[in-house]
């Protein structure tokens, strides 16, 4: 039994219909640049009310195609099992992810945003304004990603000339 | 009905034991500095391994005790009415909160962390790391915030001299 519940308050309209289609490692390669849309339910359209001038939102949706009974997992690319916790994978037990995103409109209860990831029809779980004060870390360091990126860098072939 | 389940999977352990207790308005003031400890659920922990050198993680948590019906509303020190998703307010459709927290120790299923706001013994949802790449957005602006900030400046008396 659940310890609570959640409600759906819209839709993530994306390019993307199959999993092997989203952007991937996106934290690495700023690959999910697309313009996707933001339907929210007519209900929830008033919450939108000030956010004239807020240039990035948080997006937290919901991945309802995921497996919640993972505590470690293989990512796709390294080959190595992390805990889930270790990884920003959807595959959790409360699959909640979570995008920044930059705004480019508001009207009639949709968003047109860039900076997501998931697959059309994802469904919607909360819109919260980005503070660069508080949710801005930028020397935050994810140890075995750096560790990774040194390795990497070490093995490539030494630069011509 | 809901739409999806949550579960809980640990517990955030604050000095905080009133609401009224609770750091205010931490995306202006830094005010969330005290250190407190997240404890996971046996069966999650092994979802920590990996998490070695890592210096900053998001923390999903259930704000449990806040209303969910509130699509405009005031906040405490602002006076005018806006919509639910231009604040941080814990009063949400999902009241799901998240805090970039800095990490000072990991060890036997607890996180020691700086950077929380919530009650004690508010429930866990999630941790993942903290990815500068995506997650820093340091030029990001919440229009109502940036206003008031500008109202402020004008009102405040000149420096002396």
């Amino acid at each position: 039994m659940p310890d609570a519940g959640l409600y759906f308050i819209g839709r993530i309209r994306t390019p993307w219909t199959h999993r092997s289609d989203c952007p991937k490692n996106s934290h690495q390669a700023h690959e999910a640049q697309a313009v996707c849309n933001v339907e929210i339910d007519h209900a929830f359209q008033p919450a939108l009310a000030g956010l004239e001038g807020t240039t990035h939102l948080w997006l937290l949706y919901f991945m309802d195609r995921a497996p919640r009974n993972l505590v470690v997992q293989v990512p796709r690319r390294y080959g190595e099992g992390r805990g889930t916790f270790a990884l920003r994978s959807p595959a959790r037990p409360n699959p909640i992810a979570m995008s920044a995103v930059r705004v480019l409109d508001i009207a009639e209860g949709r968003l047109t945003v860039i900076g997501v990831d998931c697959l059309d029809g994802t469904p919607l779980l909360d819109i919260k304004p980005y503070f660069a004060s508080t949710d801005c870390h930028p020397d935050a360091v994810v140890g075995w990603h750096r560790a990774r990126t040194e390795e990497a860098a070490e093995e490539a072939p030494p630069a011509p000339g």
